[in-house]
């Protein structure tokens, strides 16, 4: 049994303890947390809540440690610092910091001999993973990432510190005409406007100005102004009631020619309910992978590109080449 | 430069030596063929064609000898016999036989000291991949391979062994009720009735039992019978001006759900216009895994399962990691 340990228990974390039930390998062994670990309450009977601040204490009781924190403040700093006395996953996602990230991770890694991985979840993840395949067996082509539709916390917290703003839910759409054209085989170069629409609905606080809302909404740089964005206003009992999820997906297609100047298209599509169930699902298969790397004496960090698929699997490579070729 | 050589110079090996053109690290170094090297005309100038019994005494000149031969005859010796001098890629497809096949091939490279991969294609192969990540990532739930629309050969073969048949062309077609169920999330149990259709276009020879024929195909065992088929009799002319292409393609799918009962849709797909060309680009990145695993003393037979998709890739783990996560 892989003893899983979870570092932070959000919806991220939930969802780890929840996954591990699902993979016959894997036990839950320790919750950390940065609460007062007597204040949690954690949906498994007899699995002790730890202070994060004495995880070093546990180091024994825990092969790979699954660490559900933020990109923005929390992982830049826990996930090295946590590698010093485990074998660690996290879900890192700020891409252009993710050489920097990689290279502290590594070295407390390979200082303390262990195995860490980084950028896990669907993207990135298993969409870095499609776009590295269908990129390396069509080496001339055009890569194309569609996201949604689907809920981006990020623009949904983008809205909320407006003033005037009581809640808010962001939907990220695809433009359909994009989409088949892909599909289609062509090759185009899109704008950002062209590829994707984003579609707001917002709690207004009373008594606010909604037009200024809608304004602030639709010319906010870098997350609204480069895209085709409606805004509705609905109330707090419609949101609750009607955008409660947290589903997202998308597709990661590539379009070629092999030299015979055949087209072909290579699609990988992700249609999720619950984006933070699904990562942790991710998580947790690739908690085993690092576990067996460590197992094999191969420490250091290491990233989803790093990873033989068997490596995910609980079934043996007997009965994966046998019944999964 | 990696250097490949192409044993067998039919549909596959014109394939794999358009697509050494397509990857800038690889050159074609010599080309194996049965016949007499003297009456075969390759589209590369200045690279030799051997005789492939003469295969051994070329050994240094290749880095990595990709096998293009059939499943049935060819490839169950061939792969083993020429493991003894080069690293291999084949594209074995007899599922049951794959076991057998590994185990012959790993005997023989692992004796070598050289490198071999069996089974790389997009089924067995990019589909089998999608199969095993998609399992581990979503322990509960159900998977679906759907193929098509394309043209299966050995179903094409099968009506042409029909006595009055001239010529044949079978297209494998998904039900689009079946595929459209599993999008949706489903998990149904199909017959393979339910999931496939099969369109035969024939071509009678002159005073032919067209009525003969169409019963023969339609009851043909494990072939037709288990599906509806339709029959569409045509003349050679039309064969050949609207059926000449090789076009396959297909789906895997996988709907599961999570352990808070949320449901999610994995689906990796292709559409090729042409089944041996994108089946050599495939087989010439996994070329590019197999050398660098045999630089790294990591020997013996290996699947698609073992290979980590940053071997895929001409670029270096820091580009990937930059520019790919």
């Amino acid at each position: 049994m892989i003893r899983i340990g979870i570092s932070g228990y959000g919806n991220l974390g939930r969802g780890v303890e929840l996954a591990v039930r699902q993979n016959p390998d894997m036990e839950l062994a320790a919750v950390f947390t940065r609460r007062d670990p007597s204040s949690l309450k954690i949906l498994t009977e007899g699995v002790p809540v730890y202070s994060l601040s004495d995880a070093a204490a546990h180091k024994d009781e825990i092969d790979v440690l699954i660490i559900c924190g933020g990109s923005a403040n929390d992982l830049p700093t826990q996930t090295p610092e946590l590698a010093k006395y485990f074998n660690v996953v996290d879900s890192f996602d700020t891409h252009a910091k993710v050489p920097q990230h990689f290279a502290n991770v590594d070295a407390a890694a390979k200082e303390s001999g262990h195995t860490a991985i980084i950028s896990v979840g669907w993207d990135p993840g298993l969409f870095s993973l499609a776009r590295v395949i269908s990129d390396s067996v069509l080496p001339e082509g055009a890569s194309y990432t569609f996201w949604g539709r689907g809920v981006s916390q990020g623009h949904s917290d983008a809205i909320r510190r407006i003033e005037g703003v009581a809640d808010a839910r962001q939907y990220t759409v695809p433009v359909p005409e994009a989409l088949a054209k892909v599909r289609a085989g062509e090759t185009p170069e899109f704008t950002a406007r062209q590829m994707h629409t984003r579609e707001c609905y917002v709690v207004a606080k009373e008594g606010a100005d909604k037009a200024r809302i809608e304004n602030e909404i639709k010319t906010m740089p870098n997350y609204f102004e480069p895209y085709d964005t409606t805004v509705h206003f609905i109330s707090q009992e419609e949101l609750d009631r009607d955008h409660k999820g947290i589903p997202h997906g998308g597709s990661v297609i590539r379009t070629g020619k092999t030299a015979g100047g055949m087209n072909h298209v290579v699609e990988f599509s992700l249609k999720l309910d619950s984006n933070p169930e699904f990562t942790s699902s991710v998580l947790a298969a690739f908690a085993r992978a690092i576990y067996r790397f460590n197992s094999e004496g191969n420490t250091g960090c290491k990233t989803i590109f790093d990873v033989p698929p068997a490596y995910l699997s609980p079934k043996s490579a007997e009965e994966l080449r046998a019944h999964m070729l």
